[in-house]
């Protein structure tokens, strides 16, 4: 790499994201990207025909809470130089998942044999940015703290559909006492890209989920008393409405598997 | 008043504030100041002799959520020009309470027979702003459309003590659906200075409020089903540390007639 394609945000951070990318290309690195590259934006991928993308495009603009768009490719373009100079969606992501009409039919290691010229490549922030952001603010995380993956679940929040995408709201969920809950509001609502502020908070029941034992995604965490539960939306949402759509072909990252980005947390909080 | 006089601020804006003081000043208009002058900063008035008049002002930093100090006048001088150019503390706010050793002994309408050259007057943030920015971003206020006075309730959160002001921080109340409250927890985190964020919602117990329905201070209000109690810290506090301070003499405003200011609520936005 050269002076010509340096990144232009933050080249003193670069190294971290860019390694990680690296290990992950030379197939040194498939599991979750979860605690690598810290301070770095990892993001969720969707990769769409043309058939779909200008939908797909349609349906994340419309739902930027469970949605935000942090890159989108040109059309059989396996590369988004605003996300990191070398990045190439093809091989730097962990694992892949392979739908075709909406069902898992493989996961494969890199996109080589898959890649094709009308493919479009979507990233969407991910909850680790203001994780991070909590954590950094003394907010302790409960699923972490239980070494589990946050409960997520399935509500009657609505999206706004686009084409053939459309489907109910997936909510990630975090207890925390009041108190906290106000402070966590303060500080992803800087975080407007990558989820933004709750959605909602207490009574699970007032967002159509039944059990809050039994999320619909990931493993239950402890509710203590004094605690509320606390709702982000989530980028599963926008899974859960692309397998709903069926499309002929879709792949996405395999949970847990982020796209890690030379975009730095800090620049995209809003104040 | 000539140019050598204007305020630093909003000129253009500055007529109905000084034209409510005016008013005031004339014996005019001794009523509650809700509604007057929108758009302008309205403060608590606390006006204390210079015995206690470095421990209070220690007591509000020490306390920024219920004491957020916007002006403090030079001790024996009746004028706060960043607050007004013209502004006359001993004439410029409605009704006065007057305090003797803690006990309410007479209510005046001017200053002019109680002023003494060791009298520091400190004024102090108001709920009318960040509720000007509820009502604008959509957000009722419930007390307003009741037509009483928002509910104020002693809670269990103690203040940080300086000398011999202490006691319970006072709250107020107001109902909102989660995502309301979410949104004006947003609004409220721009107005720092004007008691900012809400410190606590939900069970009232948690912070030692026994009966909702029963307020302390104001008129208790409905909360429909899906609404939960949000409670912001009150410039109540401050009056209940003076009164349990018992200093020789102590002048507040009486309730609901504030001082109006030539400062705009969107001057303490803080972004």
């Amino acid at each position: 790499m050269h002076a010509a394609v340096a990144p232009p945000h933050s080249p003193r951070e670069h190294t971290a994201a860019h390694a990680v990318r690296m290990q992950i290309r030379g197939g040194m690195l498939a599991a979750t990207t979860s605690g690598l590259a810290p301070g770095h934006v990892q993001g969720n991928l969707a990769i769409l025909p043309q058939s779909h993308a200008a939908d797909f495009l349609r349906f994340c603009q419309l739902n930027p809470k469970p949605c935000p768009l942090i890159g989108v490719s040109a059309p059989g373009d396996p590369h988004l130089p605003a996300l990191g100079a070398d990045l190439d969606i093809r091989t730097d992501v962990g694992r892949y998942c392979v739908f075709r009409d909406g069902e898992l039919v493989e996961e494969v290691s890199n996109l080589h044999r898959l890649w094709r010229d009308d493919l479009t490549a979507f990233v969407i922030g991910c909850s680790f940015s203001f994780e991070q952001a909590l954590t950094e603010a003394g907010l302790a995380l409960r699923h972490v703290d239980m070494g589990v993956t946050v409960p997520m679940y399935r509500t009657s929040i609505a999206t706004e559909p686009a084409g053939p995408f459309s489907g109910p709201m997936v909510v990630s969920m975090r207890p925390y006492r009041p108190r906290e809950a106000i402070r966590a509001i303060q500080i992803c609502s800087r975080f407007p890209t990558v989820h933004g502020a709750p959605v909602h908070f207490g009574d699970p029941a007032e967002i159509g989920i039944a059990d809050i034992g039994r999320p619909d995604y990931g493993d239950a965490v402890e509710i203590r008393a004094g605690e509320v539960p606390v709702f982000w939306a989530c980028g599963v949402t926008p899974q859960s409405a692309i397998r709903a759509a069926r499309p002929p072909l879709a792949i996405t990252h395999k949970p847990g598997r982020m796209l890690v980005t030379d975009r730095l947390n800090a620049e995209f909080a809003v104040f």
